[in-house]
């Protein structure tokens, strides 16, 4: 089919452009300490995934419990819930996953350990924890050196509690546009983190893992020799804020739409905040640029374009934010050269539980 | 179930403050020249559709040609896409749905209408037209008078085409905080809008239906006496940015978090942008108050609250933004006195085709 005859808005995937960020991913990370653990949240697709682990992931990174389910479910047997899993109804069906997978969770707080130890126990499952680190995200993750080694001695003692490492993620610096300022950054985070490796070493608490890093800190990870695992995920489709860095992805991933209302200096188009993430901001026009554009639930209001439009005129529109706007979409149509080639199910949208 | 069991985030719905907000729009209504024809955007149930028609809407209002789909799937039968269709395989479709329902659908340009025309011969259809002025939402929409009776004129002779009136939707009024400002500036389109009801009847097309309005501006256009149908959607639920204007319906839809994290001055939540709309912004927290609220993917950073939270506590979120936050879920839970009382399908969520 000829992508001029999809139902818009669709989301669409240029399928050489998407290898190729695959490839440029593997030769990235080649000879570096660093294995590939790609993050779920970006494309939230098991059948992405299962691709992933058979050009090298080691296994996949998700934020969920209810994504860890649907990786698991399609077969997948290594998942990092980069996330603390509270609830006692969700503990116990993580240990229910973890009888039939390696199953990695992040802790930042010792009743959450002795919660999930207690579960484990009871499933007689065994769950491999990180702890977490906070390195300026101002989000979970506890803020101290001793802290860290308090809770990894905590885990380390906890039945059915595997310590595997830390997780450190400066989700801060990822979208840094300063190249200079990022690796900077990075380089400062990194000689604190060294520092804490070798004190969890010299408590006796090995660190086998330290887990992080994104898209925009993939090539400064790559070279800095430290981290073990990166949880990059935009890298497969790039989007317009990524767009803005120096790193060496394509945008693959677009969002076709079709004009339905042209007037004196505005194009209206049949996409909006129902099937584009604008929590980065607003999308761009692929080829084209604008004075301004303007969100409603269903509609971008596109003011004064540059090319010409009449209605029923197609418009391709980069998203500001990849992982936000996959998960409006039930479906993802892989391109190549102007025809849909394969459909690709996002089988974890939604997933937020 | 009590509430405090289900996995979180999840989305809930207060039954007796949902149904006072159906008898409120109920009785405001009652001797206007309005008729309820609720918007499904806000909701995209077709239970909660069904409850709207018995208790005396006429019919209900949709954004696009997917929720028509499933309004009339669910046995809705008479329903309005409140935009344009102009994509020939939709058209075809629309078509379809019209011998199974009464399907209205706006109109801005004569192609378009010919295009409407065409495939309603084809199929053996009748489609309702509703011709789109735009009064200053600079959306879709003709901006003069003369247009509209021209496109009026051009439904009117079209095969298989009927003129059925008039679509006006002054969006841009319906968050204007100033009730002052929002009552003068509705009237003064009201004029406008008289004028022009006239000019179409001199013209010999009469417009049987004049549909716009919103939540913000149902109480005056209940009064004015000039529209015949009222397209408010979100007074079911209301959301934060609603809760700001002085308008006689109570918030009714909240998320279900579960605090996942907490240290100095700082409470972190499993619900983010993947579980609550932030295109209006930020929501706010249930009974209690916080310096800044920032929003990743998968949480909402709560600085400094007021109240005292532990790891493993629940908190409430009132959205933003309940139209795009409902559409991020798959189901509702109807709520009473902490009990889940029953699970309501978003069967239109992503329906954005």
């Amino acid at each position: 089919m000829n992508i001029e005859r999809l139902r818009t808005p669709a989301l669409i995937l240029d399928k050489e452009a998407f290898e190729r960020n695959i490839e440029t991913m593997r030769s990235l990370l080649e000879g570096s300490t660093l294995s590939l653990r790609p993050h779920y949240k970006s494309h939230k697709c098991a059948e992405i995934a299962r691709m992933q682990i058979a050009s090298g992931a080691i296994g996949i990174t998700c934020a969920k419990l209810s994504e860890a389910e649907d990786l698991v479910d399609a077969g997948i047997e290594d998942v990092l819930i980069a996330n603390q899993v509270v609830e006692e109804p969700k503990i116990s069906r993580l240990c229910q996953l973890a009888k039939d997978a390696r199953i990695t969770v992040c802790v930042d707080c010792a009743e959450n350990i002795a919660a999930l130890s207690r579960a484990a126990v009871a499933a007689d499952a065994t769950l491999y924890c990180l702890v977490e680190y906070d390195i300026g995200l101002q989000r979970c993750g506890v803020l101290t050196h001793s802290e860290v080694i308090e809770l990894a001695r905590a885990v380390d003692a906890a039945d059915r509690l595997v310590f595997d490492g830390v997780q450190a993620y400066a989700g801060q610096l990822s979208h840094e546009v300063d190249s200079e300022k990022r690796r900077s950054e990075t380089e400062a985070r990194a000689k604190d983190l060294r520092a804490l490796l070798a004190e969890l070493k010299a408590a006796g608490l090995g660190a086998r893992v330290l887990s992080g890093g994104s898209t925009g800190t993939s090539a400064i990870k790559a070279k800095e020799g430290l981290y073990t695992e990166l949880q990059a995920g935009s890298y497969l489709f790039m989007d317009s804020t990524y767009g803005e860095l120096d790193i060496p992805f394509e945008n693959s991933l677009y969002i076709l739409t079709t004009v339905l209302s042209v007037k004196d200096g505005l194009v209206v188009v049949d996409a909006g905040v129902k099937s584009c993430g604008v929590d980065q901001g607003m999308p761009r026009i692929y080829c084209d640029e604008a004075r301004e554009i303007s969100a409603c639930e269903e509609h971008f209001q596109i003011f004064e374009p540059k090319k010409q439009y009449k209605v029923g005129d197609k418009m391709l529109l980069i998203p500001a934010h990849c992982c936000s706007t996959v998960n409006l979409h039930d479906k993802i149509y892989m391109i190549n050269k102007g025809r849909v080639v394969s459909r690709i199910a996002v089988s974890a949208r939604g997933c937020s539980k």
